[in-house]
């Protein structure tokens, strides 16, 4: 019988495979997990027809190595928050088992460039949690604890992360830090570190490098093409996952990145961003949960707009099409919104419309049902992310004191979620 | 006081803008609306501080030039379905004013062209309907209509449409046209027909060029770059409106177009394709239209799941992050997705996942609580988009005698809507 670690060859309906058997999941002990040699894992049910052959047996997890990083104070002092995901985890490539890095020693040890960038002074870890469990609660911790490091002397901020939704996080802490005086960088990791693909280590470099330079803005670190070349740093409320797999799965959406980071180079792409000061920053985290996103497709009954009417729901983003529409004048009455959508305003409920397409903007004044819409009160937000305008809406209705406030604070651009002149080559860049 | 078709100069608090004056949408008398010198239209709000200067009279709209094409019987004949939309019409320059284009001769007066390529047999209008009120009830009758022409022994078929939908109705006819034997050419406007950016010209153009090729698919024909040179034909199930306003809004997703269509030139970029054949064309129309897409974010509620359960749905499409994730395991046991999935799977509803990032593809086999998710009955739909998968689900629901057929149909590869091997370079294409 195979034991983890050894390398095995597998016959079964799916085909041939070889590769190195990881840990079964709990519970699921009749699935032989492989790492490929293509560094993917697959699960194989084991069955009958299933035929195993154990090419070479497997040796014991290696322990870290160690590296005593002697504190160069000559160096810029940055802070690191773990929050869980791939990046904050270091897998050992003969046994798959997973270890989480707890230390400063421990990350410079698994990316050592690090110790000649920054002086990596501090890891904290307020939680482990997997990117697609986030929600405002996690938000609100990296916040305090961003603002809690920076203000203590940290010359920048790193934030590790899973990636399913690094970007909404990205975009919370946006918001959430006011007066925003030195670089934070969000980073992920796409691929584990125990393959040759591993990207958490340039991404970490560049993120350190971002640390260091004049950008007083939440970026997003990520690898700027498949290759292990080079990263960008994206803004905050400017970005959006793209791609399930792949290095470079994060994209800058209307808006160019701020800058391409090599492990020994920056280029400036836009110089719109605030520059280092020397303010406090305070953490302004409050939150209203009882927001919704809602993709509107063909056909679609207006009545999910009832549905969160009935749960009491503040604010709602539509993600609207072509330049913000919804149907309007439809032969079948049950399929028009603008009643629905009057009902929820004079309910009180905030409803926005952002764009379904992701790149471009709305624009409420070309078509005739758009500017119905938009004269029933729907808020149409240019150019912005749905995914940001979600997250915008809950920290604004937290924030504003009276609807028009809300309004007004929905249409203003805050922190470059809104950009009115997006420049030709930041499609599909 | 200015008339429809005076230039004049406003001044209002938006600033100083210079145009021709538009007809008023109807209810909204005091909208002054605009067609500035850059095409875009705007509309200012006539209060006491809205000051005009007529610059120059209208003059009347000008008749639509006549050109009466004689048949020419050496180019293969085609038919034109209009269903309504920006390239289905012609807006005078001079005044604003809107005439739907009924017969051959007016859509060739406006792309003289086009009767140097086909022979523009037909013209048929079943419906006018804004891209964006489309249903599957439209879907049915574009799909009955194209089978028809073809059947009648049309070469090839195009099909006008309003944009903003375009690519639901393209991914619906792949799956209503059973046996397709010949070109099906879906195309758009972006820009309407008094414009010097007018894209619709082109579309058509490289739309007749594509209904003369070998490629007995349904396609999606518009610009391939923003300046007017060349379309691209994009599978119907694998392209997506990536951007509001661009002329090259549309993009292939996980898979090359089929081809790069100029005026005068014809590129092959992907041979997976069928070819012509003599088959009859068998409109397969059924529909199943309660299904709902919905998009997962970050903090969201499960009860959304109790929701389309209480209103009867069959079929749920989940746009799931990353690789195919919601919550499980949650602090927070009223977020924890898995155990309403499985409530909706018990009540016979079938639970897609499909991914938020559109480019890429779901695994189920890389993170454990994929693998739950997928024990549990979720489906993971590979590297279909939400939008594909939305249409095929209530296709299939419609067409399976049983659930486990339907989780088969749901899975395999019909009309290419899977792409187990994406090319590198169709990520951002």
């Amino acid at each position: 019988m195979a034991k983890v670690g050894d390398r095995v060859r597998v016959e079964s309906k799916d085909g041939v495979h070889e590769g190195t058997v990881l840990p079964s999941p709990e519970n699921q002990k009749n699935l032989l997990m492989l790492k490929l040699n293509s560094g993917y894992n697959i699960g194989i049910k084991l069955d009958k027809s299933v035929k195993i052959k154990v090419l070479g047996t497997g040796t014991k997890a290696e322990p870290l190595p160690t590296i005593i990083q002697k504190e160069n104070k000559s160096l810029p002092s940055i802070s690191l928050i773990a929050t869980g995901g791939t990046i904050g985890s270091r897998v050992d490539y003969k046994t798959g088992a997973v270890q989480t890095l707890m230390k400063p020693q421990e990350f410079i040890a698994n990316v050592p460039e690090l110790a000649q960038i920054v002086n990596l002074k501090k890891i904290s870890r307020p939680f482990a949690v997997w990117s697609e469990n986030m929600s405002h609660v996690e938000w609100q911790k990296i916040a305090q604890e961003v603002a809690k490091e920076l203000n203590a002397g940290a010359e920048g901020v790193i934030v590790t992360h899973g990636t399913d939704m690094l970007h909404y996080t990205a975009a919370a802490l946006s918001f959430m830090l006011k007066n925003l005086s030195k670089p934070v960088a969000l980073v992920g990791g796409q691929r584990s570190s125990d393959r040759g693909s591993f990207d958490g280590a340039l991404n970490l470099i560049c993120a350190a490098n971002y640390c260091k330079s004049e950008i007083a803005e939440v970026s997003l670190i990520m690898h700027g093409e498949d290759a292990d070349t080079y990263c960008l740093a994206m803004r905050g409320t400017k970005v959006r996952k793209l791609h399930t797999s792949r290095r470079d799965a994060f994209r800058p959406v209307n808006e160019m990145p701020f800058a391409k980071i090599w492990k020994n180079n920056f280029e400036l792409l836009n110089s719109n961003y605030k520059k280092r000061t020397n303010e406090k920053v305070v953490a302004d985290t409050k939150f209203e949960p009882r927001v919704a996103l809602v993709k509107f497709f063909p056909g679609q009954s207006p009545d999910i707009i009832d549905y969160y009417i009935s749960k009491k729901y503040k604010g709602l983003v539509i993600e609207a099409s072509g330049l913000g529409h919804v149907p309007i004048d439809t032969k079948d009455k049950k399929l028009g919104w603008l009643p629905k959508i009057k009902k929820a305003i004079d309910s009180g409920m905030l409803v926005c419309f952002a764009p379904q397409t992701l790149y471009g903007g709305l624009n409420q004044f070309v078509y005739a049902p758009a500017r119905q819409l938009h004269d029933a009160g729907v808020l149409y937000l240019g150019d912005m992310l749905p995914e940001t305008a979600l997250v915008k809406l809950g920290w604004v209705l937290a924030h504003a004191k009276k609807p028009v406030e809300a309004k007004q604070l929905m249409l203003a651009n805050l922190v470059g979620e809104l950009n009115p002149r997006i420049p030709e080559e930041a499609f599909l860049y």
